[in-house]
């Protein structure tokens, strides 16, 4: 993690400057299309459907939407975590002295007890450094293990956030380590911005390649509904805008960063439950919240949005808008990816296919917007750390 | 599904025109790997692991082995099934007389609560012809449901065998439809068999293909474990074995069928429960045992071999061995695949890695046959049809 005097400026060129540090240690992910979830996004909700939620009595939009899924849950670790990680590595390596001063055994730190606990092990692994996790005890015995089999040496704290910073802090004050936090650091948003740029580029080949490949049928091929891609008189080969989950913003600050005058829109999606869409109400009313607390089953996105994130979110009007839904949207858009799609996908990496089905606020916009072309929109499939019996334990309080 | 005086020879060559009927019509699914499982299968357990199964005491086995997969849970139905319905509707086309004698409007039929089922059912949409499906009334919903989605009829049953058939009787009687099994058919066999074709090709491209593409990591490169193939001096560039699950056989006398004479070794598994190794038992005393009752968790794999089948698996010797497992390894199996690969997959589909994992009988013979070079073990992920409520049931139950 670079000292911020020395970090890049937030700009597309800089995530394509990142994408070249990290491409050999991360995967090249799979973007996928389901025609199931295409025509499904693409048909309106009936006025049934829309009985007890809080879009009764409107009328059902009518948007067409061409889904496309960047699977993410397919990354090294399992999540996107890896390529901010890897990238705040390589930076600090290049950093003026730092390696010279002992840094590799000096090591770096961080306090989570999620998947950037196991990128940032990961990544300091590969390049031969220390890495000092503090986790709260009563983190998943899971993780904790998986943190351990990356080589990282963990330290148990309390739950508390300033318990959580108390302990990195004295780490930090024993052994010299460099905190790497998990988004609030241009280092990490320029990291996971490339996932952006892959997804860019992968539905524009995916667009232009034939439809079958030596007469056989592609397993993964453009979606069906609606105008057909990338033929002659298509108005472009392309993604027309992109949905990337919002915890603290790293993901959707990055990807909208590698979107910068590519004229593509970027939006973010929230769980609304006990207030985690904390990015959306911030977003509406011009001043980021800085505390959330919230049980939501999308545990990935808990925490509130970073100040780094929220200059590219907000202050720099980078994306187009933020939606929100409510806990049974997310496990329903979870069943169905596992079940259409054959996925494993953590609730949190549900919540923008979540909204693309469900959020009629969303739907009515791409309708207005989109008009009867529609649009080639790309959802991020975040992560896919969920274990089996998360699973049957999600699903059965669900009912 | 062509009269049987028609079929084609049961040959490799066969299989290439099954694959040439049928490539616009299913998916050519992915081969992945998993570094992971590739490492938990060339380590050899640990005698406190033996402990408690029936191998307790023994020697762990050494058997070096690169694994490969066979994405089939993302075959369009969810499953293989899929190659021997079109395959089987393609040849009933082409039967003279068949599409003259309005073949068509009379239809096709079977019995089946399981992939067949939807797998007849889309086959014969696409070629516009009525399909109508035997199902018991005690059956899925989902099922019943994904079925009439294709746009069968549905025809209500009792459970037993005997019912079911006297109802396909009935339909056959009154509408001319003409039967189509599930595996016990030169049609169904040479139809599956095709996904052996791939697998080999597909391996063989991956081993030969460079690491990386453009700089970038692949996500799904060559096993790491042992010898790196497919680099000057290594042997060979393709699969030493496939191993599919087998309940009717169809899959792996099609597999086998698709390996004559390429000098890979094809081997079968099955659960052990309540003697659903009934392949195995066979293959074992030479005598094909038409009768099994289980309930293994291995659903799709509750049938004993057809006759047709048995003729390739051990009447030409075709299969090199047959292995079992128990239940909690089939369990085990299946989440490792969920928690290591991201894949949703049903029991049946797991049986296979259960076996290269757990069975110390298979694990020494590939330590004995393939010494320290190992083998390339090609498995297949047959089908990926489970809710998320059943995940969670499989994984309380077995607590």
């Amino acid at each position: 993690m670079a000292d911020l005097s020395t970090t890049l400026p937030l700009t597309r060129d800089s995530v394509i400057e990142a994408h070249k540090l990290i491409s050999k240690y991360v995967h090249l992910t799979p973007v996928l299309t389901n025609r199931t979830l295409t025509e499904l996004a693409s048909t309106p909700r009936t006025p049934e459907e829309l009985e007890g939620t809080r879009w009764a009595g409107r009328t059902p939009a009518r948007p067409v939407l061409r889904l496309w899924f960047k699977a993410e849950n397919l990354q090294r670790i399992g999540a996107f975590k890896a390529r901010g990680a890897f990238h705040a590595v390589e930076k600090l390596k290049q950093e003026p002295g730092w390696l010279e001063g002992g840094g590799k055994e000096k090591g770096v730190v961080t306090h989570s007890s999620g998947n950037h606990a196991q990128a940032l092990a990961l990544a300091a692994r590969e390049s031969g450094i220390k890495a000092h996790i503090v986790m709260p005890e009563i983190s998943n015995p899971k993780k904790i293990a998986g943190t351990k089999g990356y080589g990282a040496r963990v330290i148990f704290c309390g739950s508390t956030s300033q318990e959580r910073e108390a302990a990195a802090a004295e780490v930090i004050s024993e052994t010299g380590a460099r905190l790497v936090p998990p988004y609030d650091h241009p280092d990490i948003m320029l990291g996971q911005g490339t996932m952006g740029l892959e997804f860019q580029q992968q539905v524009t080949e995916l667009m232009t390649a034939d439809a079958e490949v030596d007469g056989q049928r592609r397993l993964f091929r453009a979606p069906a509904t609606g105008r057909e891609p990338g033929v002659p008189g298509g108005s472009k080969a392309g993604l027309d805008a992109i949905m990337t989950p919002c915890g603290g913003g790293g993901m959707l600050s990055g990807v909208a960063l590698s979107c910068e005058g590519t004229g593509i829109r970027v939006f973010g999606s929230e769980p609304s439950f006990e207030g985690a869409d904390d990015g959306k109400r911030g977003y509406e009313t011009g001043m980021r919240i800085t505390a959330v607390k919230t049980l939501t089953v999308a545990d990935g996105l808990r925490t509130p949005v970073g100040e780094h994130p929220w200059s590219v979110i907000y202050g720099r009007r980078l994306v187009a808008g933020m939606y929100s839904v409510a806990e049974d949207e997310i496990l329903a858009a979870m069943k169905l990816v596992f079940e259409r799609f054959k996925m494993v996908v953590e609730p949190s990496a549900c919540v923008p296919l979540a909204v693309a089905l469900f959020d009629e606020e969303f739907r009515a916009m791409v309708e207005r917007e989109a008009g009867e072309d529609g649009w080639d929109l790309g959802l991020v499939f975040s992560g896919g750390n969920v274990g089996v019996d998360a699973i049957g334990k999600l699903f059965a309080e669900s009912k």
